[in-house]
């Protein structure tokens, strides 16, 4: 790999990188058993396996003292009442922060540690979000008709584990309310 | 110190961060031996100590798997033909990365590795730059009224070394040209 410094742009309003080593797709079906409305989820995903988010990568080894950057792309829709949103998941390396900055769109971080405390925090553009150490996170798009898109960067060495939160989901969910977003306990989560 | 996760805003056109917990002044006399034409230098130290750039820090834990953040400011200006510049540093930790992301204003990142081998990439607002493990670097801001911006990260545990450079400066030179800016060897780096 190329280890000499480089530049990329996000150029706006399309936000999608300059430079793009890999590019994921994850639709509807990826997200089976994370949406709180099973059975709209399923009547939604008969019809049509929709395109829920993107991430642009730019790839660096993955060991310590790297970063791992891209664009996040959460495309407005929702399940019943539920907003779009991310898999989200844990560091495998749980002692590892990550760095977000909101360029477009608006919506919400929804974060939990493994002891079971709890986080939300809005984000729009201009916006940075610091998630510490030790703090799972899924991002949630809120916007009737914009994308939430944000630029992320975390240690080479994180990993992924989609694995805990796959079983129950977030202690939290985003619905859509009659003034607007509300943030509501996952009855799931007892 | 607080381990919720947290937001700020950079507001723009000012970008001074939302949340600050330490602002760093460094002045002209803070970089005694830096710039090439010393005559100059010491004539614009006698009459005005010149404020040359700033830096809005954001502050966690100074260990592995956390982030350091902030905002760089360099100010317009220049020592004789030469640029204002920050100090520029290694890592303490030579094995660990650093993310720049240009807000406002236009200029150059200046790097190099203990190797000698040497990079220069122009920096304008909307880029994002990797700056990979081992390599210093220095901003540079050549715009002729405007502050150059960049809002920046790297890990925890990574340290200042600030000798290696003061010693002789960077390899590379930014100077004022005919048709903009150049880039010229360092005379002192032999």
């Amino acid at each position: 790999m190329n280890d000499l410094p480089f530049t990329f742009t996000l150029p706006m309003p399309q936000v999608i990188p300059s430079r793009v080593d890999n590019h994921i797709e994850r639709r509807l079906s990826a997200l089976r058993g994370q949406f709180f409305d099973q059975e709209t989820y399923h009547s939604m995903l008969s019809k049509e396996d929709r395109l829920i988010y993107e991430v642009y990568e730019i790839r660096r080894p993955e060991v310590e003292g790297e970063f791992l950057m891209g664009i996040s792309i959460v495309h407005p829709g929702k399940v019943g009442r539920e907003f779009f949103m991310t898999k989200g998941h844990f560091h495998s390396v749980l002692e590892t922060s990550e760095i977000y900055y909101c360029l477009r769109g608006e919506g919400f971080m929804v974060m939990e540690t493994p002891e079971g405390d709890t986080s939300v925090e809005a984000l729009s553009p201009g916006k940075v979000l610091y998630v510490p150490p030790r703090w799972a996170h899924r991002s949630v798009c809120t916007a009737r008709q914009e994308d939430l898109v944000t630029f992320f960067a975390y240690p080479g060495n994180a990993g992924h584990d989609y694995g805990t939160i796959e079983r129950q989901g977030f202690r939290k969910l985003v619905l859509d309310g009659e003034n607007g977003p509300e943030i509501v306990d996952n009855p799931r989560c007892k």
